[in-house]
């Protein structure tokens, strides 16, 4: 258990929360402070800080419970479509160090704004950063 | 085959990239627009349009590779963290109907923006949300 982490202390019940789903790996409930109605918070019952601490047969079973937990999620609040986000380290906006995946139902007009920067780099520039990737692959 | 996708064109060669991973269900390159230096799509090689259409086996496979390509970029591009972003519906900002994972290493001061709207919710509301979620689960 993370010292002071207040996920696993929603998980051990000693913070009240919406819970939605709980099997032996994977613990998921509503977000408190929802970007849309129907936001919530798919999380690993053991502790771990980002996606690539996570062991692969944990990751496994977490990201087969956000499918299951979206398509809930859809039918349940009649959402058009849905976002992931999973964010890992503070420069990421992580707030809470224990991994956790958004999953929020999206909505016509409902205002959230998920816009990446496009921009535009030489090919030349995105076959060196291949490379570099590549080689610690 | 998705029809005219232009992510199965990519898979198959008939449109260029900047491959970075491939197995016998995975396929990863870079985004031609990065938002970030070293930011890169993680795709089934068969044609889905979103998560919840993926098959499980599927499904486990691509976050195992998401997992393994964000540890390579974080090493070839010495970022402070990263998100994953994948986006369900053109209403969730999907642009290409084949399902894909954004892996975007982020850097200090990078400008990049995620924030979602944190809005106040009253318990009761929360709760009623969380039996319709339930239900369908």
């Amino acid at each position: 258990m993370g010292e002071n982490c207040i996920f696993c202390k929603i998980i051990s019940n000693e913070i009240p929360s919406q819970k939605i789903f709980e099997d032996g790996n994977t613990f998921a409930f509503l977000d408190i402070n929802p970007a849309s109605k129907g936001h919530v918070l798919v999380i690993p019952k053991k502790h771990y800080e980002t996606l690539v601490d996570v062991p692969e047969e944990e990751l496994k079973q977490l990201i087969v419970s956000v499918k299951k937990i979206a398509q809930a999620i859809l039918k349940a609040t009649k959402a058009s479509g849905f976002n992931v986000l999973q964010n890992n380290g503070k420069v990421a906006g992580q707030l809470v160090n224990h991994i956790h995946f958004h999953v929020i139902p999206r909505f016509e007009n409902d205002s959230i704004k998920f816009s990446l920067r496009a921009n535009q780099v030489e090919t030349n520039e995105l076959e060196k950063i291949a490379e570099l990737i590549k080689k610690e692959l």
